[in-house]
């Protein structure tokens, strides 16, 4: 590895790994090498001959074992992330990846222990740490500005919800969409989820009561400092993305409010009327794609600790397992109870 | 009584008493007629006189069975709240009665059914439903503007916490605070409330646990409707009395925000600074208060159903009752296992 | 006079004249003796007598020297002001006037001089000068808080145009609607306006035109302190109420959004909603209403000064003489280019 | 030129010149041939060379008439803007142009001329036509959202002031600061600006006065379809940029408040506090520096018309001359006034 380089290579070229692409060709320290994907072919050629990346493959093992590779982003399916891990962690690569590492928490923990033994990085794609917004609630919760966290809310609503067939592979609201707000409640609190309750319904399509899945959800968490805390999720808000986060605590509170694409309010006999948030993660969440991938390569330059570690991954996995488990169980779950079984294995034990 | 105005007794000369009484002096079709308390004495008086109010009595009887009153205010201490309830009824009186009704789910049923014997009017004092922002919030979902109501969510934060001894015999912070939201959840929802679930935790003041009571608490509720929901509650916000509510559903989301004394915002080099919310209840609520007599006095005059009856004390208080069953046994609890048993009884069964 | 009490009378039972009634009437300082109204009747002795005042007239002359009369509000219409001024100054009492004093800078001047020799207290009703959100913008003025003024600003519309028989008597645009604005420009830098230039279109309805008025202006001010101002109006906001102010300085800026009916912020497919501002300024100044007349008693019982005086009423009246010259002869006038010549003459210098 | 590329040469590799070769070579239509600067040198060369900018030298004019070169952005000084604009028109370029384009009116109607016999196209680097917001103002104004424009207002304050030496050189806070002010007043109203009257004052800094300038100015200003306009300048506000417009029309109003660096609100005992806006130009107007050129580029592969183009250049520049004309004078100024005569004759003339 070069000294102020960082030499990539590109695991899947879907929406979010083309995005990432993007964003690190514009960081100075970073070349990309190359890209792959199952489907790599012309069109994927000519993307990438455009942005000067010279390799395109559909073998991902080569790429990851490239000489001049330093650094994978696994941006593929989820099913290919812990063996895609393994295999770079062997190779001696930094990894990022993004959430969640598994569906499988024995695997997951499995993989990260894989990226320990072989010393290398691993940073997880919970991208919302990197958001303008929610690092100044954190800084306020951090600098003292509200003294001890009481209470943690979170809302997190999609403006409208994905199309079945990947409503069918998702892992369900709590693997696949709240995993960024547990995500979200431990870095805002600054402590350990200890037991999850979870309500959910079926509100938005009875799509989602078919794959055994609710698309409206509320899960109150208790904290090991003594917090509580309560995530809203919906997979169709009208109105836009809705994510909004506020720590309430013992000198005061912090609040952040929607993004909205500008500022005009428009006065008329009706009322008055403002644009609806960004529309949906891309919109919204845009810079922080670029922060993420950028100190994911400064952590690696100066070899310091990456912002969200597998350990991270680990957590947020199992407050999705204890709240799946909470919703089918109808009882607050202890965040103990879920151990390196898998997701399967506490189904079964359930019936 | 009169065809154009209500004569009224007020019973009890605490705060909130004169509150109702100065607001319905202002009330072209309320004549006061007199003023119970059991500190009567040449203060109160004098306070009456100034207002033209002519009797002041140690006497709640006397002045319930006085033959010029047509309406009493029952704003003595919650555990006087039954019999008087069932002394005016008898007396053939409308009752307007502070909440909650009492601490005992028989008893207040009781004190509903003979009020329904007689005929006459009760409106309990949840002054909340006359808010200037929740009763927009509550048109918008009557109106259909939001569609299916999917998520309700509730914070309601105290500025600071009552004195110990009025913490010993509040009830809990269910009965004694977060009954407002819990009534507040139906009227928004304009669902009832089949299953709730309590988490709270002493964060604020130690003196909390001394009388088994928490001071930061959230419940989760699931409506009959499908519709989940959320209340927030904490004894101590520093920054003022927090008074939020939101209801998301199908077709959109209404939410109010606090009030404040006034709408400027100082910008300098440190920031933008705006004033805190309006300090606390006396404040915020000031219009509702005269909202709430105002009508309760139409309702009378025009014989039409009043805004929150005797079924509205009862659920509330079962949701209350509920809350604190599903805090102290760590579970869910169904609002149906909260029948006409008194909580002494309940609190028995769990021990 | 009494030592806690204020006997008053009310000259003029226009709309305005029963608002102070009203809210004077719940002043425990205040005892209403009478009211005066040229047209006086059967409808207003009803009103009195609801509200226990006790002499009703036509003759304003017999009410103003009454001798259980302390001090009068004068409510009639402005060509009325001078002349019951200077009656009641002679006839010592204290004086609470509606804005303008009178069309006639040299009237104005002799009133306020006939008030002065009779040492009686004259209060003008400017009555923004008691709205939360400007006193509030005035205190960070006062206390330092955003340093010099550099640049004040006041928008200040209203929600529809008078009728064309108010518009025809009502003075022009300058001294009926901007003299509040040109009182408040005074009330905000703490400073005297030394020149302004006035620009004006008739947008709004062509009516106003055939009186020689504008619908629409803006005024820019040179102050004494060295700052520039700017205000502007417009006779129809379709989304109502209008009221906002600035002041900009070199630590920083205090500005005034307008007051709303509540705080709820609908959020749909369409965008976000709130509603229109409060609608006029019987809504908006409301409370303002209720403190002038309520500190105008206070300063008679403690023998404090005025808040708005006599001197007061002629700089804003200059001010508006000033403006309508600038506007009439296309320059920047001075103010001290107005001195005691009527505006008549002043025209007639003109042409 | 290639059908789907244009090759451009940058003129000036000061700050501005840095950003627009970063934001084109984001964008896959543009290839950077090279760039010019007086001071070229091996640091700009390592600059260039990281961006793959084969042509760096000190000579313009050879990057003007280089065969590679379709189009130049003149990013050097005011001074250089009038002759660089004639050579790259006679050379047959496209041309972006910093504002403004010149001190000297004459001068700059010649530049247009050339260009427009020339038949290249010609955008003036007016940005903030292109933000976000303001051109959701503008939208709202030509959709007819708020009916006939009456009233528009801008509010333009820079967070510090420039250095003495820009200063001594700037053509003044009209020319050089509220000469954008200039153009949005156009660009929001769609009218010509018929007469100006300027208020200024030395307030910030008495360094202004040296140079025969101010640093806080109230410009007020007529428009061919009726409507009256302010714009507000001042070249301190210590809370940080402030950047706001509105217009206000028979139909209703549309207005756009600042941007901030983040949505998050923190409440404490003291208060609620935001932070300030985006800092400055660069963080503000970020986006629309890319848009602009990136809008250039796209006028010229579609061969449409720039969105500003030579005549706003003119007519910003006139309105700048008659504001100073004004403030010198003191009394209201015609554009027609200001026809192709130099600010040095024109200057002769008043003394």
């Amino acid at each position: 590895m070069g000294k102020d380089k960082v030499r990539v290579g590109i695991i899947g070229a879907g929406r979010i790994g083309k995005i990432h692409a993007d964003n690190l060709l514009r960081n100075p320290h970073v070349q990309i090498v190359g890209i792959s994907d199952l489907f790599a072919g012309p069109e994927l050629e000519a993307w990438a001959s455009m942005r000067g990346i010279s390799v395109v493959t559909t073998n991902s093992t080569e790429l990851i074992e490239h000489p001049d590779v330093d650094a994978v982003l696994i941006c593929s399916s989820t099913d290919t992330h812990v063996p895609l891990i393994e295999l770079a962690a062997q190779a001696g690569k930094h990894i990022f990846c993004e959430k969640p590492v598994s569906m499988d928490l024995h695997q997951t923990e499995a993989a990260v222990a894989a990226v320990q033994q072989a010393g290398v990085k691993l940073q997880i794609g919970f991208n919302r740490r990197f958001d303008h917004n929610f690092r100044q609630v954190r800084a306020h919760v951090q600098d003292g500005s509200i003294g001890e966290p009481h209470i943690i809310k979170i809302t997190s609503r999609d403006p409208s919800p994905p199309p079945a067939e990947y409503i069918r592979v998702s892992g369900g609201i709590f693997m696949d969409m709240m995993i960024h707000d547990f995500d979200m409640a431990r870095y805002l609190s600054g402590s350990e989820v200890e037991e999850v309750y979870a309500q959910g319904n079926v509100l938005v399509d009875p799509v989602f009561a078919e794959y055994g899945d609710v698309d409206t959800a509320i899960v109150t968490m208790n904290f090991a400092n003594g917090a509580i805390g309560v995530i809203d999720n919906s997979r169709r808000a009208v109105y836009g993305y809705d994510q909004r986060v506020e720590v309430f605590g013992s000198m005061g509170s912090t609040a952040a409010a929607n993004d909205h694409p500008n500022t005009v309010e428009l006065s008329t006999a009706t009322g008055l009327l403002r644009d609806k948030p960004l529309h949906f993660f891309l919109e919204r969440y845009n810079e922080a794609y670029v922060q993420e991938t950028a100190l994911f390569i400064e952590a690696i330059l100066k070899d310091t600790p990456v912002i969200v570690d597998g350990h991270d991954a680990v957590q947020a996995e199992r407050i999705a397992y204890a709240a799946r488990m909470s919703l089918e169980q109808g009882r607050p779950v202890k965040l103990r109870e879920v151990t390196s079984v898998s997701l399967d294995s506490q189904t079964a034990v359930q019936s």
